[in-house]
């Protein structure tokens, strides 16, 4: 037979066994947070109608799309969630009930260069609160609430859910007489971190055509620190003089408090007036969120308000919150940083029962009990040597093997070995189940949801 | 703005929440039951090298596979799980543990022609053991125990997994003397219960060119039927002449007497003379699962033992046994028929939390508190009339909504209304949770996959 050489292409990432338990564990921790604030979970097809995907149209989206035809159908694979959230709720806005409240993660497609940690096929687990004509201020909170739940599930401390509110901003440059021009004063700013204040002055004269105060009072206001106490104080001061400006500092007021009644600590959340994320679709809070160590990194969730989900698709008005973690970039950072919460297991078992006699019946038994207790439990069957099936446990990194043989049979007992410690104990079965769940509750090789 | 009239392209599952609710219960309860055996989940691209996916060539495949250019690269989406397994065990060979166990849950895509119940993007839920050389025939049992297992879960009792082995019929021709027209009456024995068996030994007789005794003794063959026992007990009447014979009938017996270990009750699997599946690629034991009540649906679960899962990539050898399931055509059976289990939850959250007051902070921490206790909650922020609220509550088929008004919150206590029965009782809010909790372990509400 010939041979072709198999390959896997560049931009995709396939994680080994081991990588891709840990993967799966910070995607269940991502379905069960979800689902703990009343989600719901949804599942859009990969495939959709180019047109209807590409309604809005436009730039860098439609050069990267993956579009193709088959019979005479113009197909794409989506390239976020959100559109397809849009199609979804307008296609089945009778249907549902509102607030929406959905959860997807799943799989998006971008056929951009591929260069390292960038992917072509990568996950997006995304969270909306749609309404129907009105959403409470309530949401903005909740959301970034929930993310500091799957942050902290994620085994993660040091970092901030960076939070500002567009209506802050636009109020902001009206009063300066901005309004039309905010979108390149944002866009300007928006590179505070990377070129510096003096750079961004320039620009803002140069480019911009502002004059040297309204240059000055943007660097100012934008210069604006401290703690989120401090920080809503000196917004106190701009007040009054701006309709849109109070409106949006109100939210912002209300969401800072709300986070705090969720629980959330000050440490992790952040008032930062230089986060506008994009131009025209959020309208109101904004969020971005920073790795504390890893400021290079860039936001890894990000999200906001927006008053008009699914304008393209149907006649109704339709404001949401959401938020998305771009979670292969982020799973691959993480891993590389050293960063994967060392709780995450990375065996496929809690245990490998490894039959020392020819009939393989009490072994068998064994394992289903040990199942029954809630253990993963993987049953080796092959006829090998037991030096070679130690090597297995091994090289699986399990946890635990556990030892049948004719004396173990006669005693209705089995033996259970510490893989790690090499400690082995001759236990029930039922005995055994409780030891091993017990090392594993106790931190020595498990992971847990944090509550 | 221009409205695109929004839609979901035929042949691709879009499902409304309380049917994703408990597909999604479905997936987990897969997931849960296929790592309990210690299998590994596997997530390869839905994008692979066109050259690379169709190794193998051939027909139907290639015509219903969607291929396409980016660049200058020959793309194709995966039309199965199996292909990319290979591809994955040819090109990370060095660094797995064999006997490697993998399950995925992912999905494919085949351009068929879209009909009622047929998809073009559709979940398989795959899993397979591949060996390094040789691999123990106890696994050949494990796989249909884990099936059992999954069927159960998902609240059926009434579906048979039905066994043979290819090697009986491939020994039992043989000992004919038509091993090289096995193929072809393969094909036709297979159509048996569609045509029956006079329309079978016609073309036995004409197109095969079988005699009259040959074709008798094939009729005799698979017209025996019974309980396991007696099959094995028939099949032993033809042990002796034929080596692979034998071989596959000491194979079946193993997998019989394993699978009884196992704990599977006769009464869900049968040994099944008829079941061949396919021609070269499985080499000893084969599954299909029918549900008995709909024998109409034909097989929703189907499997075997082959001897080489990656020769197109790889010279080694590599035998293995693997299963596959066709979740969404499943799904949708299911549903159809009003099989889907009655347990499995349809509502995004266990309870509504409903604040009567301005201040969201108390509800918010209510909220909190249940969901420490493992609730699914959802705090309902929406400023709206009471009767709104419940009819929301009513819309989304909570299970409870809990009351927090000024009283509640004076008293440190919160109403917990059983949506279902009306009943409505003041609790702290541990006890809400606990109260909530046990209606919903119960069996009111509740899904608990079985141990």
């Amino acid at each position: 037979m010939e041979i072709i050489k198999p390959r896997t292409l560049s931009g995709f990432m396939e994680l080994l066994p081991g990588k891709q338990i840990q993967f799966e564990k910070m995607t269940e921790i991502l379905r069960r947070t979800y689902a703990s604030y009343g989600f719901a979970p949804l599942d859009t097809p990969v495939i959709e109608d180019a047109q209807i995907l590409l309604a809005k149209g436009g730039g860098e989206t439609e050069k990267q799309i993956y579009r193709f035809t088959k019979g005479d159908s113009d197909l794409a694979l989506r390239f976020d969630l959100t559109v397809p959230l849009a199609k979804y709720v307008a296609l089945h806005y009778n249907e549902l009930a509102f607030p929406f409240r959905r959860f997807q993660i799943s799989k998006v497609y971008r056929g951009e260069r591929a260069q390292r940690g960038r992917f072509r096929e990568f996950y997006q687990a995304d969270i909306d609160i749609i309404g129907d004509g009105k959403l409470d201020i309530l949401n903005e909170a909740e959301i970034p609430a929930i993310i500091y739940k799957v942050f902290r599930g994620f085994g993660l401390t040091r970092f901030q859910i960076r939070v500002n509110n567009r209506k802050i901003l636009n109020g902001f440059y009206a009063r300066l007489g901005l309004s039309e021009r905010s979108g390149d004063i944002m866009r300007t700013v928006d590179k505070l971190d990377k070129i510096g204040a003096d750079k961004v002055k320039a620009i803002l004269l140069e480019d911009c055509g502002l004059t040297e105060t309204q240059a000055e009072e943007i660097l100012r206001f934008i210069a604006i620190r401290g703690t989120n106490e401090q920080v809503l104080a000196a917004l106190e001061g701009y007040a009054g003089s701006n309709d849109l400006f109070d409106q949006g500092l109100a939210e912002l007021k209300a969401v800072c408090a709300n986070l705090a009644a969720f629980g959330v600590p000050e440490e992790n959340f952040a008032v930062d007036l230089t986060i506008a994320r994009g131009l025209d679709y959020y309208t109101g809070t904004v969020y971005e969120t920073t790795l504390l160590d890893h400021p290079e990194i860039g936001s890894v969730c990000s999200g906001g308000r927006y008053d008009n989900l699914a304008g393209y698709y149907i006649e109704k008005q339709l404001p949401g919150v959401g938020i998305s973690i771009g979670l292969t970039r982020l799973f691959y950072v993480l891993d590389e940083q050293g960063l994967l919460n060392p709780q995450l297991p990375s065996a496929p078992a809690d245990a490998l029962v490894l039959p020392m006699t020819q009939d393989p019946a009490p072994a068998i038994a064994l394992a289903e009990i040990l199942r029954g207790a809630g253990l993963r439990v993987q049953l080796y069957g092959e006829q090998k040597k037991f030096k070679q099936k130690m090597a297995y446990a091994n090289k699986l990194e399990v946890p635990f093997a556990v030892l049948l043989g004719e004396d173990e049979i006669a005693e209705g007992m089995c033996s259970v070995k510490n893989m790690v410690t090499g400690e082995q104990v001759k236990l029930t079965p039922e005995a055994a189940a409780a030891h091993i769940r017990s090392a594993l509750d106790a931190g020595d090789c498990p992971v847990i949801l944090e509550k």
